[in-house]
């Protein structure tokens, strides 16, 4: 596939630059004048959302400023820049009118994420990949941070990919999710919202429940589906720090 | 009552003095060389510890050398150094017999710890008065640690008590303590035990929805009831340093 990346633009100690690969677009966030090899955290964003969506932003910038990794995002099948194919119009259209009939949008997420599950995985082995060559990100350890409909894809990653080895899911119950969930092995911080409108308590943490992964916590918080307090960020931040560091050392 | 500090020993940073405040015997534990005021962390130890336990000396002691606080520990009533009353010893062998009939222990430990909660929080309240009084301890924020029968009656204490602005709490169900629990306010990090053998998962869960504190989190780990992982003390300093640095600036 053609990798392609633009000049890098910088705000705030944090370089930018748009990429693509193949059909996938992407952006990588390094910090400012990086040089050398660097762990890499993947970004997953929400349904309906996009790879610049501003809870990714906000955490890629976080990420490498703070952080000192590089930090990538990619538009997810169907979404961002990317051309929307007919049956996910179909599907996105049914899925409309089957919960506003009252339907559980728990399984029509289910399906819909099953639907982009597999291109979502290939796209992403791709990327790691092709960014991993690049110098100032390097072959190191790797991390992936998704939540809602960047869990329910990030699950299936997880469980097929062994490059990764930390990641922050959440905010998705287990639905459709039991079997690749207990393929992960990598450690999991799982973010719950107490108080989520969107996603059962009960089922999310049958999903935390269904995890393979020996090292696990679970965070619950108070508040609905959008409202992760911004000590989660903090708290994401020194995850990753600790598993991957302790990767690289190994 | 009668204050009495035994002079102080030191080992690896910290310094210890004993002292009974009239029939309560206590633990103060500061940094090595402490002057002045800093935040007071109260320590409540197990059912069937004591001030010394492994698991409050291990914390104390990382408190005060990495976190630079106070922390005081002292024995519950009917534990430790304390003499044991006649109502308690019947009390507890009578527990020891229903369990062993197979009677749901989370009433039995509910129970116990409502005979020891008035006196209790009586104690912990005339401690941290004549604490404070010290001039390397003084009259700064306070926060609360206590698990298992420390959150049992950590949390009348903390529904009793304005002065303790942050908690960490858990390993413990809603049992009798709803209603004090709806009426704690201040922040808790609660510690919950996925595969706790001794406290119901429901009932654990329960308890952190009952508590009254808008800033609350759940931290959830795999495995059994004194197996929290040495990561969620890490987690502790931190959340006292923000909380009680916060109180302390405001």
């Amino acid at each position: 596939m053609r990798f392609s990346l633009t000049s890098p633009t910088s705000t705030d100690g944090v370089t930018e630059q748009s990429f693509t690969l193949g059909e996938i677009p992407g952006v990588l966030f390094t910090p400012r004048g990086a040089t050398g090899p660097r762990p890499l955290i993947l970004m997953g964003h929400g349904g309906g959302q996009h790879k610049k969506a501003p809870g990714v932003l906000a955490g890629a910038h976080r990420f490498a400023a703070e952080g000192g990794f590089a930090v990538v995002a990619i538009d997810a099948p169907n979404h961002g820049d990317r051309p929307k194919d007919e049956r996910f119009l179909r599907f996105a259209g049914d899925m409309r009118a089957r919960m506003a009939a009252g339907d559980d949008p728990a399984e029509l997420l289910a399906t819909m994420h099953d639907l982009l599950a597999e291109q979502t995985v290939a796209d992403w082995q791709a990327v790691l990949t092709a960014i991993q060559e690049l110098d100032h990100v390097g072959g190191g350890p790797v991390g992936y941070w998704g939540v809602s409909m960047g869990c329910g894809l990030g699950v299936p990653l997880l469980a097929a990919e062994p490059r990764i080895r930390a990641a922050v899911l959440g905010l998705l119950g287990v639905h459709g999710l039991a079997a690749s969930a207990a393929r992960v092995t990598a450690p999991v911080r799982f973010l719950l919202q107490w108080d989520d409108t969107r996603v059962s308590r009960e089922q999310a943490l049958a999903l935390f429940d269904a995890l393979g992964s020996a090292d696990k916590t679970l965070h619950a918080n108070p508040g609905d589906h959008g409202g992760i307090p911004a000590h989660e960020t903090d708290d994401a931040l020194r995850f990753f720090a600790r598993h991957l560091r302790e990767a690289a050392a190994a």
